[in-house]
């Protein structure tokens, strides 16, 4: 290709040479150091220099002797590890109703967990103050001192600019508009911060944790108030030119004709996501269609997505069909994208995907119906095993992934030795 | 990321910034010793010891100093450049009806070419004598000898398992299913060969010395017999997980219903390609909508696409109306990948993208109807402006990238040393 990245091209001498070291513990780790010679080709004594530097900095550790005498094991045997427990990461998932902060290690895993519902579109000044309140809390009770906050991730529900870190127009996040969510976080915790949609951060779990992580090219799809897609490619997140890739949510759906806030017809979230479920439920009730249905709506007076899957698990005929109906209507904007994509898996999490199987199974009719043989030849699409806290663990790998950038330990290792 | 390329690792010693050195004047020369030092942080003396081993090795050469008085010139300032002359590449574009051979630099600048109608379902036996007869040709007259082909790449109409390079169940390809085109390319010249199919070598060209070179996510589309897309990615080709990303042809337009070979009904290419218009302008001259098509149809007995671009060069309205309708089917398919996958730019290439500027006003104004308004704020929509060679240049671009790839010349410079 014409175009280069001088970027790529900083300090092949030392300093990338332990930025590589690093980043093979970090990823297969523990490793000895003959192993690290033998996977980089790099020279012992360069090997023995930035092992020795990478353990004088913390960013790795020798792991402890499976038979607990390490006096016996050979210096060069000696196995080294991520020092994953040496600082943590502040993880935030924010929803349209919810939020939850995590305290992750440097492997994004979740230490401890604060949960609450509250709403978005109640502004920034509010949810700050409960996001500053958790994180309190959380590295109060888990006797952390402020500055071992390494960084924070947050996902929102609403387009970001990642560089920048603020929502730009989110439809559900009124007063959210260009709110400096990256400058505010960085300035009150001393740490990076990184901002980036609940879906893109859901993929990056799914990526670091989740049923991806041995998986190239896949699309996570959240099925919940809206519908959106996270996009994976060769490993990395895929944002688009402008950011917005995998806005799905406002394709077009084929027949459809019903009126979108976006200003088309018959897009794919209006008429398959959880606000259309419900609607469609209090039609079935109101036609006396199910009896379930018509008793939850007597009792409480609307009907929400949840219910249509509560009756779904007694058998309800009209409720079943109402899930399957969005399934197809998803499965068909799906169909396309794996002709387009030819992905290896895709993954279906969010609020309405835990409304069982029957949604997975149109989908996957869908896709098998109207994609080219060849592209779900080895096709996989399966519900989300971590749906709960997928965002929380993305978050933090995200925030990892940037700190622990190649670039960024190169320059670690850099200014660590002073000159080079 | 969790996962690891441990291949990324190889040679961060000597070779790897010898490779590292060697790209930065190919991609981005003539540049001065200074100036690498500069660009890669690398040290002075690493920078002479690789650029002499280069230089020695024929992989680059020095610039001829402007004022022509090169011994006035330090030798740190002397301009470096990448040998683009230092051998060729054939370049092979088989299309349906076509076969284009070009003899190419290693910058992949055509030096020569040979073209002819010729039908690709004539098979493998007479396909290759012909290619071979080119190839002969094109190095007599050039007086290139054999071992100066340093490399082949090459476009076929269907789809094409890259690794092993051959075509896999291609439909207009009868006769080529597994033919293995790699291995009897490289063992009749002695050389490496690179397959793909066509949209994929024709996206590269666009990268490499077309419309597409500073930019790092785009869409090309081919429309012709068939239409197909290739992706590219971050600066890359994206292949997808079984290598048929980009198959855009088999998706389903809204409201149609005709019987597409593949099983499907709608599909794109069956209701809006190269066959489609020809039948539609057929059915308009037969029902009189058309004075031009009907004497066309009259003189020739059939019609093909070819023929409605002429209409429309005459202002025929029955034709305009065929070009604009297929326009808006392609745009109504664009649109959605749009949303997806937030592309800065789309190129139209192919047969039919030779009609006439219909085709692409239809395209841009159902890409701005549908997609999202983020999604088309910097999105351009442009025709192939090298329409007719982008596929050889690509060819020959695809040779390249592959052969001076980092891994690649990180060995050439290794194995060139003895050891190190």
């Amino acid at each position: 290709m014409s175009r280069i990245d001088s970027k790529k091209f900083f300090g092949w001498s030392g300093p990338a040479a332990g930025a590589a070291i690093f980043r093979i513990i970090k990823n297969i780790g523990p490793l000895s150091r003959t192993d690290i010679v033998k996977k980089t080709g790099l020279s012992k004594s360069t090997v023995s220099v930035h092992t020795k530097k990478l353990l004088e900095m913390g960013l790795i550790k020798e792991a402890e002797a499976e038979n607990k005498s390490v006096g016996s094991v050979g210096r060069n045997r000696q196995l080294l590890k991520f020092a994953k427990n040496n600082g943590v990461i502040v993880a935030i998932d924010l929803g349209a109703t919810s939020l939850n902060v995590g305290l992750c290690n440097l492997d994004a895993e979740i230490i401890d967990m604060k949960s609450k519902k509250t709403l978005v579109n109640n502004g920034p000044k509010i949810i700050m103050e409960e996001i500053d309140i958790f994180i309190e809390k959380l590295l109060e009770s888990n006797e952390i001192a402020d500055k071992k906050i390494f960084g924070i991730g947050m996902g929102v529900p609403g387009p970001v600019e990642f560089s920048k870190g603020t929502p730009v127009s989110p439809p559900i996040m009124p007063g959210w508009h260009l709110f400096p969510l990256k400058k505010v976080l960085q300035q009150k915790y001393s740490c990076p911060a990184f901002i980036d949609n609940d879906v893109n951060v859901m993929a990056v779990g799914e990526k670091h944790a989740g049923l991806a992580q041995n998986i190239s090219n896949f699309i996570f799809i959240k099925i919940g108030t809206g519908i959106g897609a996270g996009i994976i490619c060769e490993d990395e997140l895929y944002r688009g030119s402008k950011g917005c890739a995998g806005d799905i949510g406002h394709i077009a759906v084929e027949g459809e004709q019903e009126f979108c806030p976006c200003g088309n017809r018959g897009c794919l979230e209006v008429v398959a996501a959880g606000p259309a479920i419900a609607k469609k439920a209090k039609i079935a009730a109101q036609n006396k269609e199910s009896e379930i249905l018509l008793s939850f709506l007597n009792i409480k007076g609307e009907l929400t997505a949840e219910d249509v899957g509560e009756a779904v698990k007694r058998n309800d005929k009209a409720s079943i069909d109402i899930i399957k109906n969005s399934g197809q209507k998803i499965g068909q904007v799906v169909s396309r994208l794996v002709n387009f994509y030819n992905p290896s898996l895709i993954i279906i999490g969010g609020g309405v995907a835990n409304l069982g199987n029957y949604l997975i199974s149109s989908i996957k009719e869908e896709v098998l119906r109207h994609s080219t043989s060849l592209a779900v030849q080895d096709l996989e699409i399966e519900l989300s095993q971590k749906n709960e806290e997928v965002a929380v663990i993305g978050a933090a790998a995200m925030a990892v992934n940037e700190i622990y950038s190649h670039d960024n330990v190169t320059e670690m290792v850099y200014l660590d030795s002073g000159s080079d």
